[in-house]
Order: C-alpha cells, then structure tokens, then sequence
C-alpha cells in the first residue's frame, strides 16, 4: 500500500482527529485561560505522546510551548507551529459555528484549520505514517508548538534565547506557506523587518479656534512637514541612511523572483484599483515586495473626524509607520536613523515612539532545505513549487533563521490563498489537507537522506 | 438724574428682565421645538413691543427670526442679535445650572449671557432708556434677531435675500464684539470668508496587509503628497492663484493694526507654547492673523489609529480644510481654484468636497458708524476702545456688509475675553452689562446726530 492509499484508508480518522482540535478554542488574545489554552496544550502535547515522541509543556510568561522530540541520528529537523488561533469575531459572518468544523464543497471551515492547527496536525500525523512505513525516525525531529503567535509572540524571544541548546537543529520547518491563487504551492525563504513607530507632534495646550490657523502651531501640518521628508514627491524613501543599509539580493534570489509567476492584473483586480503604487508592474512589482524597504502610513489621526465641518487648530496629531525591513535593517538602529533623520531637518519636536521590532531573516534559495522542499514536492508529482527568496510580511522566524543560525523555511502548510485566514470562514480544501499530510512524511525522507529521494512513489 | 444714575437705579429690574431670559434654554443645536424655541421668541418679541417697538416673528425654514421696527427719521440703523444659545454640555462643569443665572464675584453666570443673551436684552433697554431721556427715536431703528446663529445660521441666507428691502439700513450694528484681555473694548470691521473643504483620497477597496506596502496605493501618503503641494516647507500657502486674489489691505486698516495692543508672549502662555507657528512676532502676527488667509488642516484621518500598532496600508484617507479668506477671495472660486491646482499637479484621484461656504465682509475702519462706534466709548470716558479692521473668525455679516452693502460693525457687547463663550460657566461681568446698556443708549444719540456728541454726559 502505498502513501496515498493508506492516507485515503484513514481520511475519516486523520479529519477526525483534527476537528477534535479545532473545537478547543484557543484564542490567545482572551486573557488568562478562559480560551482553554492548558486543555489545548496538553491535548497536543498528548497527540505528539501518541505519536512516540517524548513531550512536555514548558512553561513561558504566558502561553506555554509545547515541545516534544523523537528519533536520533546525526541530522535535527525543527518544526515551528502555534496552537494558538484568532478570535472569531465577527461571529454574525460566518456560515458555519467558528469551533464546530464543518465541510462544504470539499473544504473544512473552522478557526484555525489554516493557520494553523491544520498544519500542526498534519505534521503529527505525517509523523505517525513515517513510522508506519519505515519504523523508528533515522534523525532527531523537534517540535516546538507556540500558543501566543497570533498576539505577536511576545513571550518567544526570551524562550528561544534561554532555550537556544534545545532548539538547535540542522534546518527548521516553519508554518506559513500556503498554495497561490493557481494553486501552485509556495516555499517562502524568509521574512522581512518590521519597524514599527508613531510620530507625535504637539501645539497648544487645547484645540484652538480656527481663526487663530495663521498663527498658531499645527501638529498636523508638523507631521506633514515630517512626512514629506521620509518620502519625496515620487514615493521614494528619502530616509537618511536608510538605502545605505541594504545588503543587496543575491544572483539567485533575482533568478528566483524571475521565476515566480506574479499577475500584478489580478492582484489590482482583487484590489479595485487601477495602478500599484508608483504605477508599478509585473516583474518590478514583485521585486519591490520582496527586496524592498517600505515606509508605510498605518494610520494618522488629527483634530475632528466626525460628520461635517468643526473650525478648530487641533493640538495633538499622530501618524503610526511601519517600516517593513530587509536584510541589514535592523529596527532598533532603524528607528534611531528616523529619529537623527528628523533632528537634523529641525523636526526636534517631533516625538518618534518606538513600538515594535522585528527583524529580517533569510534563508538562501539555494540552501538544502529548500531544495529538500521543492524536490518533496516533485515526489508529489508537483513540478510547479514556487521559491519566494522571502515575503513581503513579517514574523518571529529571525530568532530561529537568524539568531539560532537555523536554514528556515516555510512549505507544506494546508493553507491557500483564499483560505481567509484572521477573518470569519477560514477554510482548507481537504484535498490540501491531506496533501499537506503526505507532503511532511515525504520530506521526513528526504531530510533523513538529505536530497535523494526516498521512499515510496506517488 | 444723568444716564448713570438711571441705569443705577434700576439695576435689579434690569438684570431680573435678563434672567428671565436667561432661563429660557433656547439651545437651537436641539432638533425641533423642545428647547422652548417659540416662547423664547414670542418672549423678545413681547419685549420690544413693550418698548414701542413693532415687533413680529417672522418664519424661516428653521428657527424663527424676531423682527422689530421702531422710530422714524432719514436715517436707519439695523441691529443684529440672536437669541438661540449653544448647548451647555459638557453640564459637571458647570458650577451652577446653566439656565439658572447666578451672580457670583460679581459676574453672571448662565449660558447665553455673554453670547447672546445679555447683547439683545441690552440693546432693547438701552431702547427704553433712550425714549425715557429723548421720547420719539428720531431715526428708524430695526431689530433682526435670529435663532440659529449657533447652528451655523441654514437659513439666513434666503432670509436675508428675500427681505432684503425690510432690512435696508444706513448702518448695522452686529453682535460679537467683547472687550480684550486688558479690558478695552473692541470694535471689529470685517469678518474673514471662510471655504471648508474635505479632500479625500481613495484606495484599495479595503484595508491591506501592510506586506503590500510597498506596492499598494495608500491614500495616506496620497494626501501628504497632495498637502505638500497645498503649503510649501516654510509653511507658506503655494495655491495657484490664491495670493493673486486678495485685495490688499488699505493703509488705514494698517494703520489701526498697528495701534492694536497685542501681546504675543501672552498668546504663547495662554496656549502653553514656545512660538507662534513660523516662528511669528508682535504686528507681524498680528498682521498675519487680521490680513492673511489661511490653510488650516481642522482633522486628518486614515487607518488605524487605537493604541499600539496594526499593520496595515488602510483603504481610505481624509483630511477637513478650512481655508479663512479675506476680501477678494470668495469660498466658490476658492474651491475651484483647489480643484484646479491638484489636478494640475496630477491628483485627479483627490476628491475635494465642498462642505461649507462663507463670505468675506468688510467694513471701511474710517467709515461714519466706526466713527460712532469709537466715539460713543469716548462719550462713556472710555478713550481705550480698539479698532480691528477684521476678526479672525467668520460668520455670516457679509449678508449685511456685502451683499445689502450695509456698513456693520461689531461693538458694544457685554462679552469679555475671559467670558468663556461657548464653554461650561459662560459669564458676564455686571459692570460690563451695565456699560454695555449705557453704550447702546449713547449709540443711539450718536446715530441719530450723525458723528456729534449727543445726549447728557457721563
């Protein structure tokens, strides 16, 4: 019996499995555990006992970890989940109840079937069918299941650091990845830097009357002043030092972006608009999302925003940026970069508040775990496995890829691009779920034989 | 018994007439009529006809207005007051009920006293006090008492226009006027024109995940882009074709500026900054705040603007302008004129919304009835009465001044500048309301004998 068969002799019970542990809801943004993170934890904790492998809760500032190993060997593998999800809010829009999994039209809908216990699951399970076919695992595999991803993570960075021995392995799976809207299932390399501020500007002590706009100081024009320096009037970033910090993309990384298919029609399409930012397109659209700094507006905020017309000088204005980084941007000395940049324009006045920061992390697209990816996907009789060098977004993967030195990658999730993660009917087609199960215990061969390819065909 | 004397003596019924007034809380921000809209104006005008006057109301798509005619000779004089109040909130402010008048330290307390209340109930005393010395007022004396002034005046407008003969007068006499910080009164001849428009820009059809930032439109750096056309890094305004408009101001108004005590270190404390906006000083300030237009930012907003920090390129961005204008410059073309030059610059996607329209009004400072208006202060041993050829603010004079090409002015109030107009614990001081019925008295002897003294001494 080969892969697939004995995964299609087991549909019911894998998807079983599952729903079980969708309906905890582990929301982590509820605070303590009204969300039943503890039951959840252990319940996954359990699955990975079942499993074989010897595992524990440790605890953290907040959430726990749950982390397990099994197998020995000379190689380590690391995978990185959550079992933490959303909220699922606003309830009135879903069809189905959030925590109650239900399949229509050959997909599951539930919070967090694709971000991302369905990926979780399915590496336990791929776990489980590796020992089947082949008996005990040939090299160490580690599990480190986080429960506070969905709020930011904010309890990783220490655990990572004074769990860095634990943690150590030859390459990491991370979650994340997903099929595009074609359907071609996509390997991202990497993450981009997040710094992340708010500037301030300040003018009388109360909003004044308007009659007094000659005259009086406006924070609002303060910021637009500001602003107007951070970027010139074609939208470039004109931010001191800024450009200069640039590690510049590999050869190959271009070569790997030559290759992505990328519809910037369908993408202004599903947008509702006419033109990208600067009237890019195709090819140099790509490259700006992916090997380019932003500068970003989140939000600005001055005086009245209500209905209608209110005559004042407002006293307060704040505008949020976040600065989306790549490798050699680090936020900290970004942010001090912002601060040097506006004091020396005469924006002393201008108070930069420090938010948060994230930095970059790369993998190269040519180190072996993302060829043991793609070529996983070849043993799936998938020729069409897209290389992201990285991703436009950001996350946590530098404590591993960067900190830890750990190659990164992000493939195999259940997710695709309509999955609707964060929002009401999140979904994963089933056909992906189950494909996302031979996929793991597929690249369990192939990590455990380095490239060549191992066990049976499909 | 001399003027002084009579007011003297008569002070209690003076002020009890006014706060019976007072405790009509004619608030016209309340729809319909539950703030006692109709009996308040039935109120004034059983008032006026109680002075000789012929009074009736008159209907309005909105709040009525009281009209009143009295006395007959060549010369006419219009008198310009309202007798709708702001609404009180916020009310646990308030040291006292705002329609319960309470005299304390020598003021009184109440909403509407200084704003407009104490005005009109002045004006119609100092009517009885006149025909008690003299009899029969030997010139045409009309009252136009609105009741949506505090609501922006809707329907004044096609009221004015449409009674355009009724309120034909050789002069008018408007509220607002007050005295100043150092207690001299002031005498306004103009009001600035005011054109308040809201730009909005537009992009995705919704919020992005600021991973897109690179690529996304983002209608926030839209507006600062379209803003920094609007006013140059010097803060100056750089509207095409705005600065060509204005008429220039004529050496007598200069002039009058510069007999103006103003106190620029004063104005900073108050509003608790460390410079006026493009570090301006004394007259030029002044100057700035009287003579110039501006293009003041009244609110912003775009995005994400709670605590901490979201991710996103938000999917709409707005900002509300209002532009203060003076004489040449009129709120139609004005917004024509924005129109033209973003789109000259290539925002065409900036939509500009013309949310509200006032006309600049002026009236020459050497002109006969600022003349009386000064000289009657003279006739009440005032020597200290300061001419401002304009406020800063806006309102709907140009009606009158402009369109009916009556000379107005804006004197004699019992306002002060410490009045809080507008605010929880609105007062008068009685000293000032005692003037400001013995001002309205010597007025009217000064009207009726042109610009000689009229009338008994004090």
């Amino acid at each position: 019996m080969d892969l697939r068969e004995r995964v299609d002799s087991s549909k019911e019970n894998l998807l079983e499995e599952l729903k079980e542990f969708l309906r905890m809801p582990s929301i982590s943004a509820r605070a303590g555990d009204e969300g039943g993170f503890r039951e959840c934890a252990e319940w996954v904790r359990s699955k990975l006992e079942e499993a074989g492998a010897e595992a524990r809760i440790l605890e953290t500032d907040g959430h726990p970890v749950v982390y397990a190993e099994i197998g020995s060997g000379e190689k380590t593998l690391l995978s990185y989940g959550h079992y933490d999800v959303q909220p699922p809010e606003p309830l009135e829009l879903w069809e189905s109840d959030p925590f109650e999994p239900t399949i229509r039209d050959g997909a599951l809908y539930a919070r967090g079937v694709a971000d991302d216990k369905g990926d979780v699951m399915a590496r336990i399970q791929a776990l489980r069918l590796y020992q089947e076919e082949h008996g005990t695992l040939p090299f160490r595999l580690k599990f480190f299941i986080e429960g506070e991803e969905e709020i930011g993570s904010p309890n990783l960075a220490p655990f990572v650091r004074s769990n860095s021995k634990l943690l150590q392995a030859d390459a990491c799976l991370w979650e994340g990845s997903m099929k595009d809207e074609a359907g071609h299932p996509v390997i991202f390399c990497g993450t981009k830097g997040l710094a992340y501020v708010e500037l301030r500007a300040h003018g009388a002590s109360h909003d004044l009357h308007s009659m007094y706009g000659g005259i009086a100081p406006s924070p609002a024009w303060r910021l637009v002043q500001a602003l107007r320096t951070i970027k010139d009037e074609h939208g470039e970033i004109t931010l001191d030092g800024f450009e200069e910090l640039i590690e510049p993309p590999s050869e190959k990384d271009l070569e790997a972006i030559s290759r992505i298919p990328f519809d910037d029609a369908a993408l202004r399409k599903s947008w509702g608009v006419e033109a990208l930012d600067r009237y890019l397109t195709g090819e140099d659209a790509l490259r700006e999302m992916l090997l380019r700094p932003t500068a970003n507006i989140a939000g600005i905020m001055s005086g009245y925003t209500g209905p209608g017309s209110k005559t004042i000088v407002p006293s307060e204005a704040f505008v949020k940026m976040d600065f989306r980084l790549v490798p050699g941007q680090s936020p900290g000395p970004v942010v001090e970069l912002i601060r040097a940049h506006l004091k020396s324009r005469g924006f002393d006045d201008v108070e930069v508040v420090d938010l948060h920061g994230v930095e970059a992390a790369k993998t190269p697209v040519d180190s072996p775990v993302v060829r043991t990816s793609v070529e996983t996907w070849r043993d799936l009789g998938r020729e069409d496995a897209v290389v992201y060098p990285t991703i436009g977004g950001s996350g946590p993967t530098s404590l591993i890829a960067t900190e830890l030195g750990i190659p990164t990658v992000m493939t195999g999730n259940v997710a695709h691009a309509g999955s609707r993660i964060h929002s009401p009917n999140e979904s994963a087609r089933l056909e992906d779920y189950f494909e996302a199960i031979r996929y793991f215990t597929r690249f369990f061969e192939r990590f455990q034989s380095g490239s060549a390819r191992g066990g049976g065909g499909e």
